[in-house]
Protein backbone atom coordinates (compact mmCIF):
# COMPACT_ATOMS: atom_id res chain seq x y z
CA UNK A 1 0.00 0.00 0.00
CA UNK A 2 1.64 2.90 -1.42
CA UNK A 3 1.31 6.72 -1.34
CA UNK A 4 2.86 9.09 -3.60
CA UNK A 5 3.27 13.02 -3.60
CA UNK A 6 5.51 13.92 -6.46
CA UNK A 7 5.75 16.94 -8.72
CA UNK A 8 6.35 15.04 -11.93
CA UNK A 9 6.84 15.75 -15.10
CA UNK A 10 4.56 14.28 -18.35
CA UNK A 11 8.22 13.75 -20.22
CA UNK A 12 9.91 11.75 -17.03
CA UNK A 13 7.10 9.71 -15.65
CA UNK A 14 7.01 6.24 -16.20
CA UNK A 15 5.20 3.49 -14.26
CA UNK A 16 7.87 2.39 -11.54
CA UNK A 17 7.38 0.01 -8.18
CA UNK A 18 8.25 2.15 -5.24
CA UNK A 19 9.50 -0.74 -3.21
CA UNK A 20 12.94 -0.50 -5.18
CA UNK A 21 15.83 -0.40 -2.97
CA UNK A 22 17.57 1.91 -5.62
CA UNK A 23 15.23 4.36 -4.16
CA UNK A 24 14.68 3.39 -0.34
CA UNK A 25 18.27 2.41 0.55
CA UNK A 26 20.46 4.21 -1.94
CA UNK A 27 21.00 0.37 -3.24
CA UNK A 28 22.67 1.21 -6.65
CA UNK A 29 25.47 2.11 -8.77
CA UNK A 30 25.63 4.73 -11.70
CA UNK A 31 27.61 5.62 -14.82
CA UNK A 32 27.82 9.04 -16.79
CA UNK A 33 29.46 9.19 -19.74
CA UNK A 34 29.73 11.74 -22.89
CA UNK A 35 27.69 10.50 -26.22
CA UNK A 36 28.49 12.09 -29.37
CA UNK A 37 26.66 10.75 -32.20
CA UNK A 38 25.26 8.06 -30.39
CA UNK A 39 28.72 6.43 -29.15
CA UNK A 40 29.71 6.38 -25.49
CA UNK A 41 33.38 7.84 -25.41
CA UNK A 42 35.70 5.34 -23.61
CA UNK A 43 32.51 3.00 -24.10
CA UNK A 44 34.63 -0.18 -22.65
CA UNK A 45 36.41 1.39 -19.86
CA UNK A 46 32.67 3.10 -18.75
CA UNK A 47 30.98 -0.66 -18.88
CA UNK A 48 33.90 -2.30 -17.00
CA UNK A 49 33.80 0.12 -14.04
CA UNK A 50 30.01 -0.18 -13.83
CA UNK A 51 30.20 -3.90 -14.19
CA UNK A 52 32.38 -3.76 -11.32
CA UNK A 53 30.84 -1.33 -9.24
CA UNK A 54 27.48 -3.32 -9.52
CA UNK A 55 29.64 -6.63 -8.68
CA UNK A 56 31.15 -5.22 -5.60
CA UNK A 57 27.74 -4.90 -3.97
CA UNK A 58 26.70 -7.64 -5.17
CA UNK A 59 24.54 -6.85 -8.33
CA UNK A 60 24.99 -9.53 -10.53
CA UNK A 61 24.04 -7.79 -14.21
CA UNK A 62 25.37 -9.82 -17.36
CA UNK A 63 27.21 -8.08 -19.76
CA UNK A 64 24.81 -9.06 -21.95
CA UNK A 65 21.62 -8.01 -20.79
CA UNK A 66 24.17 -4.64 -19.79
CA UNK A 67 24.45 -4.10 -23.58
CA UNK A 68 21.32 -5.07 -25.11
CA UNK A 69 19.73 -2.47 -22.61
CA UNK A 70 21.76 0.71 -23.98
CA UNK A 71 21.23 -0.35 -27.67
CA UNK A 72 17.42 0.27 -26.59
CA UNK A 73 18.25 3.14 -24.03
CA UNK A 74 20.44 4.69 -26.21
CA UNK A 75 19.61 6.81 -29.75
CA UNK A 76 21.60 6.11 -32.72
CA UNK A 77 22.72 9.83 -32.79
CA UNK A 78 22.35 11.02 -29.29
CA UNK A 79 24.59 13.54 -28.00
CA UNK A 80 25.11 14.61 -24.18
CA UNK A 81 25.24 13.00 -21.24
CA UNK A 82 24.01 9.62 -20.73
CA UNK A 83 23.52 8.01 -17.13
CA UNK A 84 23.40 4.36 -16.62
CA UNK A 85 21.91 3.42 -13.12
CA UNK A 86 21.62 -0.46 -12.12
CA UNK A 87 19.61 -0.73 -8.20
CA UNK A 88 19.12 -3.60 -6.59
CA UNK A 89 15.49 -3.34 -7.72
CA UNK A 90 12.16 -4.12 -5.84
CA UNK A 91 12.28 -6.31 -2.71
CA UNK A 92 10.57 -6.35 0.55
CA UNK A 93 11.20 -4.34 3.52
CA UNK A 94 14.71 -4.21 5.12
CA UNK A 95 18.64 -4.28 5.04
CA UNK A 96 18.74 -8.22 4.21
CA UNK A 97 19.41 -9.30 0.69
CA UNK A 98 17.48 -12.79 1.27
CA UNK A 99 14.53 -12.21 -1.13
CA UNK A 100 17.33 -11.68 -4.60
CA UNK A 101 15.40 -9.39 -6.81
CA UNK A 102 16.46 -9.09 -10.75
CA UNK A 103 18.32 -5.43 -10.69
CA UNK A 104 16.91 -2.03 -12.44
CA UNK A 105 18.30 -0.56 -15.29
CA UNK A 106 17.94 2.69 -15.95
CA UNK A 107 18.87 5.20 -18.71
CA UNK A 108 18.59 8.65 -20.22
CA UNK A 109 20.38 10.87 -22.26
CA UNK A 110 20.53 14.79 -20.95
CA UNK A 111 21.31 17.47 -22.77
CA UNK A 112 25.36 19.05 -21.86
CA UNK A 113 26.58 22.56 -22.02
CA UNK A 114 30.00 22.39 -24.00
CA UNK A 115 31.10 25.32 -22.50
CA UNK A 116 32.17 23.23 -19.73
CA UNK A 117 34.88 21.16 -21.20
CA UNK A 118 38.46 22.59 -20.29
CA UNK A 119 36.34 25.36 -17.98
CA UNK A 120 38.89 26.43 -15.04
CA UNK A 121 37.52 25.26 -11.85
CA UNK A 122 38.09 26.33 -8.01
CA UNK A 123 37.89 24.60 -5.10
CA UNK A 124 37.54 24.95 -1.00
CA UNK A 125 38.27 21.85 0.71
CA UNK A 126 35.43 20.34 2.96
CA UNK A 127 34.85 19.63 6.69
CA UNK A 128 33.63 16.21 5.30
CA UNK A 129 35.91 13.50 4.72
CA UNK A 130 36.13 10.88 2.27
CA UNK A 131 35.79 7.29 4.19
CA UNK A 132 38.22 5.16 3.13
CA UNK A 133 37.07 2.08 5.06
CA UNK A 134 33.56 2.58 2.67
CA UNK A 135 33.06 0.89 -0.60
CA UNK A 136 31.36 4.28 -1.60
CA UNK A 137 34.45 5.75 -1.48
CA UNK A 138 35.79 3.68 -4.72
CA UNK A 139 32.46 2.52 -6.18
CA UNK A 140 30.08 4.82 -7.76
CA UNK A 141 27.25 4.06 -5.53
CA UNK A 142 23.99 6.25 -5.11
CA UNK A 143 25.38 7.19 -1.89
CA UNK A 144 25.55 10.94 -3.43
CA UNK A 145 24.52 12.93 -0.13
CA UNK A 146 28.18 13.81 0.95
CA UNK A 147 29.07 15.06 -2.40
CA UNK A 148 25.79 17.02 -2.85
CA UNK A 149 26.16 18.64 0.74
CA UNK A 150 30.16 19.30 0.64
CA UNK A 151 29.39 20.71 -2.98
CA UNK A 152 26.36 23.08 -1.43
CA UNK A 153 28.85 24.00 1.18
CA UNK A 154 32.01 25.21 -1.44
CA UNK A 155 29.51 27.06 -3.78
CA UNK A 156 27.98 29.11 -0.76
CA UNK A 157 31.55 29.85 -0.13
CA UNK A 158 31.94 31.59 -3.37
CA UNK A 159 33.96 27.94 -5.37
CA UNK A 160 32.80 26.15 -8.09
CA UNK A 161 33.58 22.89 -5.82
CA UNK A 162 34.68 20.75 -2.75
CA UNK A 163 37.83 19.00 -2.76
CA UNK A 164 37.17 15.94 0.24
CA UNK A 165 40.17 14.49 1.91
CA UNK A 166 40.15 11.21 3.37
CA UNK A 167 39.53 10.68 7.09
CA UNK A 168 43.45 10.50 8.22
CA UNK A 169 43.77 13.71 5.95
CA UNK A 170 45.33 12.53 2.83
CA UNK A 171 43.85 14.52 -0.44
CA UNK A 172 41.07 12.57 -2.39
CA UNK A 173 39.03 14.49 -5.14
CA UNK A 174 36.59 16.65 -5.82
CA UNK A 175 32.28 15.92 -5.98
CA UNK A 176 32.53 14.08 -9.23
CA UNK A 177 36.30 14.32 -10.27
CA UNK A 178 39.86 13.08 -9.98
CA UNK A 179 43.27 15.03 -9.32
CA UNK A 180 46.16 15.29 -10.67
CA UNK A 181 48.74 17.64 -9.52
CA UNK A 182 51.86 18.79 -11.42
CA UNK A 183 55.06 18.49 -8.26
CA UNK A 184 58.29 18.64 -9.83
CA UNK A 185 58.59 16.86 -12.72
CA UNK A 186 55.32 14.19 -11.94
CA UNK A 187 52.19 13.87 -12.45
CA UNK A 188 50.70 13.00 -8.96
CA UNK A 189 46.86 11.37 -8.58
CA UNK A 190 45.64 9.87 -4.98
CA UNK A 191 45.72 6.41 -5.15
CA UNK A 192 42.15 4.73 -5.01
CA UNK A 193 42.42 2.97 -1.29
CA UNK A 194 43.07 6.39 -0.44
CA UNK A 195 39.22 6.59 -0.63
CA UNK A 196 39.00 7.50 -4.76
CA UNK A 197 36.62 6.79 -7.47
CA UNK A 198 38.95 4.90 -10.35
CA UNK A 199 37.58 7.44 -13.02
CA UNK A 200 37.40 7.00 -16.94
CA UNK A 201 39.61 9.89 -17.76
CA UNK A 202 41.78 8.73 -15.11
CA UNK A 203 42.76 5.27 -16.16
CA UNK A 204 42.93 6.54 -19.77
CA UNK A 205 45.92 8.80 -18.58
CA UNK A 206 47.26 5.96 -16.53
CA UNK A 207 47.53 4.23 -20.01
CA UNK A 208 48.54 7.21 -22.24
CA UNK A 209 50.99 9.21 -20.09
CA UNK A 210 54.07 7.89 -21.83
CA UNK A 211 52.53 8.73 -25.19
CA UNK A 212 51.67 12.41 -24.26
CA UNK A 213 55.37 12.97 -22.34
CA UNK A 214 54.02 12.80 -18.95
CA UNK A 215 55.34 11.02 -15.73
CA UNK A 216 52.36 9.66 -14.16
CA UNK A 217 52.38 8.42 -10.50
CA UNK A 218 50.21 7.21 -8.12
CA UNK A 219 51.01 8.85 -4.07
CA UNK A 220 48.99 9.50 -1.40
CA UNK A 221 49.30 13.56 -0.16
CA UNK A 222 48.70 16.32 2.50
CA UNK A 223 46.60 19.11 1.43
CA UNK A 224 50.01 21.47 1.99
CA UNK A 225 51.59 19.14 -0.90
CA UNK A 226 48.77 19.32 -2.78
CA UNK A 227 48.88 23.42 -2.35
CA UNK A 228 52.19 24.00 -3.41
CA UNK A 229 52.01 21.93 -7.20
CA UNK A 230 52.75 23.90 -9.81
CA UNK A 231 49.68 23.19 -11.93
CA UNK A 232 46.39 21.06 -10.73
CA UNK A 233 44.11 19.17 -13.01
CA UNK A 234 40.16 17.87 -12.50
CA UNK A 235 39.42 15.09 -14.52
CA UNK A 236 35.74 13.96 -15.06
CA UNK A 237 34.13 12.24 -18.19
CA UNK A 238 31.76 15.22 -18.74
CA UNK A 239 34.57 17.78 -18.30
CA UNK A 240 37.53 16.13 -19.41
CA UNK A 241 40.27 18.14 -18.52
CA UNK A 242 40.03 21.08 -16.59
CA UNK A 243 43.18 23.42 -14.70
CA UNK A 244 41.82 23.88 -11.12
CA UNK A 245 43.12 27.46 -10.54
CA UNK A 246 42.40 27.52 -7.07
CA UNK A 247 42.04 25.25 -3.75
CA UNK A 248 41.03 27.63 -0.80
CA UNK A 249 43.47 30.45 -0.45
CA UNK A 250 46.30 28.63 -2.81
CA UNK A 251 46.20 29.55 -6.61
CA UNK A 252 47.37 27.94 -9.89
CA UNK A 253 47.82 28.70 -13.65
CA UNK A 254 44.51 28.39 -15.40
CA UNK A 255 45.58 28.08 -18.70
CA UNK A 256 45.62 24.00 -19.57
CA UNK A 257 48.96 22.51 -20.60
CA UNK A 258 48.94 21.41 -24.08
CA UNK A 259 49.72 17.65 -22.71
CA UNK A 260 46.49 18.07 -21.78
CA UNK A 261 44.86 19.56 -25.17
CA UNK A 262 46.56 16.85 -26.78
CA UNK A 263 45.08 14.14 -24.47
CA UNK A 264 41.76 14.97 -25.13
CA UNK A 265 41.57 15.33 -28.20
CA UNK A 266 43.36 11.75 -28.36
CA UNK A 267 40.51 10.50 -26.35
CA UNK A 268 37.44 12.11 -27.88
CA UNK A 269 39.33 10.57 -31.60
CA UNK A 270 39.69 7.15 -30.21
CA UNK A 271 36.23 6.94 -29.17
CA UNK B 1 13.86 10.55 -22.65
CA UNK B 2 14.18 7.27 -20.24
CA UNK B 3 14.53 3.72 -20.58
CA UNK B 4 13.71 1.42 -17.91
CA UNK B 5 13.31 -2.24 -17.07
CA UNK B 6 12.52 -3.09 -14.13
CA UNK B 7 10.72 -6.33 -12.39
CA UNK B 8 7.61 -4.54 -10.86
CA UNK B 9 5.30 -6.21 -8.83
CA UNK B 10 1.14 -4.37 -9.66
CA UNK B 11 0.55 -3.60 -5.95
CA UNK B 12 4.01 -1.53 -5.89
CA UNK B 13 3.89 0.39 -9.65
CA UNK B 14 2.64 4.11 -9.78
CA UNK B 15 3.34 6.99 -11.85
CA UNK B 16 6.78 8.11 -10.77
CA UNK B 17 9.09 10.29 -12.26
CA UNK B 18 12.84 8.75 -12.71
CA UNK B 19 14.23 12.35 -12.26
CA UNK B 20 13.76 12.37 -8.88
CA UNK B 21 16.90 12.93 -6.94
CA UNK B 22 16.08 10.72 -4.37
CA UNK B 23 16.45 7.50 -6.59
CA UNK B 24 19.40 8.96 -8.69
CA UNK B 25 21.53 10.46 -6.08
CA UNK B 26 20.23 9.12 -2.26
CA UNK B 27 19.12 12.80 -2.32
CA UNK B 28 16.41 11.92 0.24
CA UNK B 29 15.67 11.24 4.13
CA UNK B 30 13.52 8.41 5.74
CA UNK B 31 12.04 7.39 8.87
CA UNK B 32 10.38 4.14 10.30
CA UNK B 33 8.03 3.64 13.27
CA UNK B 34 6.21 1.49 14.55
CA UNK B 35 1.95 1.40 13.93
CA UNK B 36 -0.54 -0.20 16.23
CA UNK B 37 -3.83 0.14 15.21
CA UNK B 38 -3.41 3.16 13.05
CA UNK B 39 -1.28 4.99 15.23
CA UNK B 40 2.35 5.58 15.26
CA UNK B 41 4.17 4.93 18.43
CA UNK B 42 6.02 8.23 19.35
CA UNK B 43 4.33 9.75 16.61
CA UNK B 44 5.69 13.49 18.01
CA UNK B 45 9.63 12.02 18.12
CA UNK B 46 9.27 10.26 14.62
CA UNK B 47 8.10 13.60 12.74
CA UNK B 48 9.97 15.60 15.06
CA UNK B 49 12.95 14.10 13.75
CA UNK B 50 12.24 13.30 10.52
CA UNK B 51 11.94 17.24 9.86
CA UNK B 52 15.32 17.86 11.65
CA UNK B 53 16.66 15.40 8.79
CA UNK B 54 15.05 17.22 6.37
CA UNK B 55 16.50 20.07 7.15
CA UNK B 56 19.57 19.06 7.46
CA UNK B 57 20.00 18.54 3.84
CA UNK B 58 18.58 21.54 2.77
CA UNK B 59 14.83 20.09 2.13
CA UNK B 60 12.17 22.30 3.72
CA UNK B 61 8.62 20.48 3.88
CA UNK B 62 6.14 22.18 5.97
CA UNK B 63 4.90 20.37 9.00
CA UNK B 64 1.18 20.81 8.01
CA UNK B 65 1.71 19.16 4.60
CA UNK B 66 3.87 15.92 6.44
CA UNK B 67 0.79 15.76 8.81
CA UNK B 68 -1.66 15.98 5.94
CA UNK B 69 0.33 13.57 4.22
CA UNK B 70 0.60 11.10 6.67
CA UNK B 71 -3.42 11.30 7.38
CA UNK B 72 -3.76 10.17 3.85
CA UNK B 73 -1.10 7.21 3.58
CA UNK B 74 -1.81 5.92 7.16
CA UNK B 75 -4.87 3.62 7.13
CA UNK B 76 -7.31 3.89 9.90
CA UNK B 77 -6.55 0.54 11.25
CA UNK B 78 -3.14 -0.51 9.67
CA UNK B 79 -0.29 -2.35 12.11
CA UNK B 80 2.81 -3.11 11.40
CA UNK B 81 6.12 -0.58 10.19
CA UNK B 82 5.23 2.77 8.60
CA UNK B 83 7.94 4.04 6.44
CA UNK B 84 7.95 7.63 4.99
CA UNK B 85 10.59 8.84 2.71
CA UNK B 86 11.00 12.64 1.76
CA UNK B 87 13.59 13.10 -1.40
CA UNK B 88 14.08 16.53 -3.28
CA UNK B 89 12.53 15.79 -6.02
CA UNK B 90 12.29 15.42 -9.49
CA UNK B 91 15.28 17.54 -11.39
CA UNK B 92 17.85 18.53 -13.78
CA UNK B 93 21.20 15.89 -14.28
CA UNK B 94 24.11 17.14 -11.86
CA UNK B 95 24.64 17.60 -7.83
CA UNK B 96 23.67 21.04 -7.74
CA UNK B 97 20.65 22.41 -6.15
CA UNK B 98 20.15 25.41 -8.45
CA UNK B 99 16.54 24.20 -9.46
CA UNK B 100 14.62 24.30 -6.52
CA UNK B 101 12.27 20.89 -6.83
CA UNK B 102 9.39 20.33 -4.58
CA UNK B 103 9.87 17.71 -1.94
CA UNK B 104 8.28 14.25 -2.87
CA UNK B 105 6.47 12.13 -0.21
CA UNK B 106 6.48 8.60 0.50
CA UNK B 107 4.44 6.64 2.56
CA UNK B 108 4.10 2.73 3.05
CA UNK B 109 2.82 0.90 6.36
CA UNK B 110 4.10 -3.09 5.81
CA UNK B 111 3.49 -6.01 7.34
CA UNK B 112 6.19 -6.88 10.65
CA UNK B 113 7.02 -10.12 12.14
CA UNK B 114 6.20 -9.42 16.04
CA UNK B 115 8.89 -12.20 17.01
CA UNK B 116 11.33 -9.83 16.64
CA UNK B 117 10.40 -7.63 19.35
CA UNK B 118 12.92 -8.59 22.41
CA UNK B 119 14.41 -10.88 20.48
CA UNK B 120 18.21 -11.31 21.10
CA UNK B 121 21.22 -10.40 18.42
CA UNK B 122 24.41 -10.82 17.62
CA UNK B 123 26.78 -8.36 16.37
CA UNK B 124 30.04 -8.67 14.07
CA UNK B 125 32.49 -5.78 14.76
CA UNK B 126 32.51 -4.19 10.85
CA UNK B 127 35.72 -2.94 8.92
CA UNK B 128 33.43 -0.39 7.36
CA UNK B 129 33.75 2.37 9.75
CA UNK B 130 31.18 5.08 10.62
CA UNK B 131 32.14 8.69 9.49
CA UNK B 132 31.42 10.98 12.22
CA UNK B 133 32.27 14.14 9.46
CA UNK B 134 29.17 12.88 7.84
CA UNK B 135 25.74 14.22 7.98
CA UNK B 136 24.97 10.65 6.80
CA UNK B 137 26.46 9.64 10.60
CA UNK B 138 23.98 11.40 12.46
CA UNK B 139 20.86 11.70 9.94
CA UNK B 140 18.74 9.44 8.67
CA UNK B 141 19.81 10.17 4.97
CA UNK B 142 19.22 7.51 1.95
CA UNK B 143 22.90 6.90 2.14
CA UNK B 144 22.49 2.84 3.29
CA UNK B 145 24.95 1.07 1.28
CA UNK B 146 27.69 0.95 3.99
CA UNK B 147 24.46 -0.90 6.26
CA UNK B 148 23.68 -2.88 3.76
CA UNK B 149 27.01 -4.34 2.89
CA UNK B 150 28.08 -4.22 6.32
CA UNK B 151 25.40 -6.57 7.69
CA UNK B 152 25.71 -8.62 4.42
CA UNK B 153 29.26 -9.11 6.02
CA UNK B 154 27.85 -9.67 9.61
CA UNK B 155 24.95 -12.29 7.87
CA UNK B 156 28.28 -14.27 6.05
CA UNK B 157 30.13 -14.96 9.08
CA UNK B 158 26.80 -16.04 11.05
CA UNK B 159 26.30 -13.11 12.77
CA UNK B 160 23.00 -10.95 13.07
CA UNK B 161 24.17 -7.43 12.42
CA UNK B 162 27.35 -5.58 12.20
CA UNK B 163 28.62 -3.21 14.63
CA UNK B 164 29.81 -0.15 13.56
CA UNK B 165 32.94 2.13 14.70
CA UNK B 166 33.88 5.04 13.85
CA UNK B 167 36.70 6.78 11.94
CA UNK B 168 38.50 6.83 15.25
CA UNK B 169 38.04 3.36 16.55
CA UNK B 170 35.31 4.84 18.80
CA UNK B 171 31.79 2.44 18.96
CA UNK B 172 28.75 3.85 17.40
CA UNK B 173 25.39 1.52 16.83
CA UNK B 174 24.78 -1.27 14.44
CA UNK B 175 23.17 -1.22 10.94
CA UNK B 176 20.04 -0.09 11.86
CA UNK B 177 19.75 0.15 15.95
CA UNK B 178 21.34 2.28 19.03
CA UNK B 179 23.52 0.67 21.88
CA UNK B 180 23.64 0.80 25.05
CA UNK B 181 26.31 -0.52 27.33
CA UNK B 182 25.54 -1.52 31.26
CA UNK B 183 29.28 -0.60 32.89
CA UNK B 184 29.46 -0.54 36.68
CA UNK B 185 26.14 1.36 37.71
CA UNK B 186 25.94 3.10 34.75
CA UNK B 187 24.04 2.75 31.27
CA UNK B 188 26.46 3.96 28.40
CA UNK B 189 25.48 4.87 24.65
CA UNK B 190 27.80 7.29 22.36
CA UNK B 191 27.23 10.53 21.72
CA UNK B 192 25.82 11.58 18.56
CA UNK B 193 28.72 13.43 17.42
CA UNK B 194 30.38 10.03 17.55
CA UNK B 195 28.65 9.35 14.15
CA UNK B 196 25.33 7.60 15.35
CA UNK B 197 21.39 8.17 15.07
CA UNK B 198 19.42 10.12 17.28
CA UNK B 199 17.41 6.90 17.70
CA UNK B 200 13.55 7.59 18.98
CA UNK B 201 13.77 4.45 21.60
CA UNK B 202 17.10 6.72 22.43
CA UNK B 203 15.20 9.70 23.29
CA UNK B 204 13.00 8.04 24.73
CA UNK B 205 15.42 6.29 27.27
CA UNK B 206 17.00 9.72 28.17
CA UNK B 207 13.63 11.07 28.98
CA UNK B 208 12.57 8.34 31.15
CA UNK B 209 16.13 6.98 32.44
CA UNK B 210 15.40 8.05 36.30
CA UNK B 211 11.36 7.05 36.46
CA UNK B 212 12.81 3.30 35.24
CA UNK B 213 15.92 3.28 37.77
CA UNK B 214 18.76 3.54 35.10
CA UNK B 215 21.87 5.97 35.09
CA UNK B 216 21.74 6.85 31.69
CA UNK B 217 24.92 8.78 30.44
CA UNK B 218 26.26 9.32 27.11
CA UNK B 219 30.25 8.98 26.44
CA UNK B 220 32.47 7.84 24.10
CA UNK B 221 33.61 4.30 23.98
CA UNK B 222 36.58 1.77 22.66
CA UNK B 223 35.42 -1.60 21.23
CA UNK B 224 37.27 -3.23 24.25
CA UNK B 225 35.43 -0.81 26.79
CA UNK B 226 31.98 -2.06 25.11
CA UNK B 227 32.88 -5.76 25.40
CA UNK B 228 34.00 -6.09 29.18
CA UNK B 229 30.08 -4.60 29.56
CA UNK B 230 27.90 -6.55 31.66
CA UNK B 231 25.09 -6.38 29.63
CA UNK B 232 24.43 -4.69 26.26
CA UNK B 233 21.38 -3.58 24.82
CA UNK B 234 20.36 -2.65 21.24
CA UNK B 235 17.25 -0.34 20.50
CA UNK B 236 15.19 0.10 17.23
CA UNK B 237 11.86 1.45 16.38
CA UNK B 238 10.18 -1.54 15.38
CA UNK B 239 12.74 -4.12 17.38
CA UNK B 240 12.19 -1.90 20.67
CA UNK B 241 14.70 -3.60 23.53
CA UNK B 242 17.17 -6.30 22.25
CA UNK B 243 19.35 -7.91 24.56
CA UNK B 244 22.58 -8.41 22.33
CA UNK B 245 24.21 -11.68 23.21
CA UNK B 246 27.28 -12.01 21.32
CA UNK B 247 30.35 -9.14 20.16
CA UNK B 248 32.61 -11.14 17.87
CA UNK B 249 34.41 -13.36 20.69
CA UNK B 250 32.37 -11.32 23.57
CA UNK B 251 29.16 -13.33 25.12
CA UNK B 252 26.58 -11.06 26.81
CA UNK B 253 23.42 -12.64 28.94
CA UNK B 254 20.15 -13.00 26.54
CA UNK B 255 17.65 -11.99 29.19
CA UNK B 256 16.19 -8.82 28.95
CA UNK B 257 16.83 -6.45 32.24
CA UNK B 258 13.34 -5.80 33.98
CA UNK B 259 13.68 -2.35 33.51
CA UNK B 260 13.37 -2.70 29.90
CA UNK B 261 10.52 -4.88 29.67
CA UNK B 262 8.91 -1.74 31.81
CA UNK B 263 10.15 0.45 29.63
CA UNK B 264 8.79 -1.25 26.75
CA UNK B 265 5.58 -1.56 27.91
CA UNK B 266 5.66 2.16 28.88
CA UNK B 267 6.43 3.59 25.54
CA UNK B 268 3.61 1.42 24.01
CA UNK B 269 1.07 2.77 26.30
CA UNK B 270 2.19 6.03 26.22
CA UNK B 271 1.62 5.81 21.99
Amino acid sequence: MNKIEQDATDQNAVLFDLSDRGLLLGDGVFDTSLVIDGQMVQRERHLARLLSDAKAIGLDVKPDRLEHFISEALPPLANGAFRITITRGPAPRGLDLSARARPTLLGKVSPLNPDIQQAPTTLKTSAIRRNSTSPTSRHKTLAYIDNILARRGAVESGFDDALFLNETGKVCCATSGNLFFAIGDKLVTPPVLDGVLPGTVRAWLFEHAAQIGMGLVEASLTLEEAKAADFVLMTNALRLFSPVTKIDDATFPGQLRSAFKLASKMMLESG
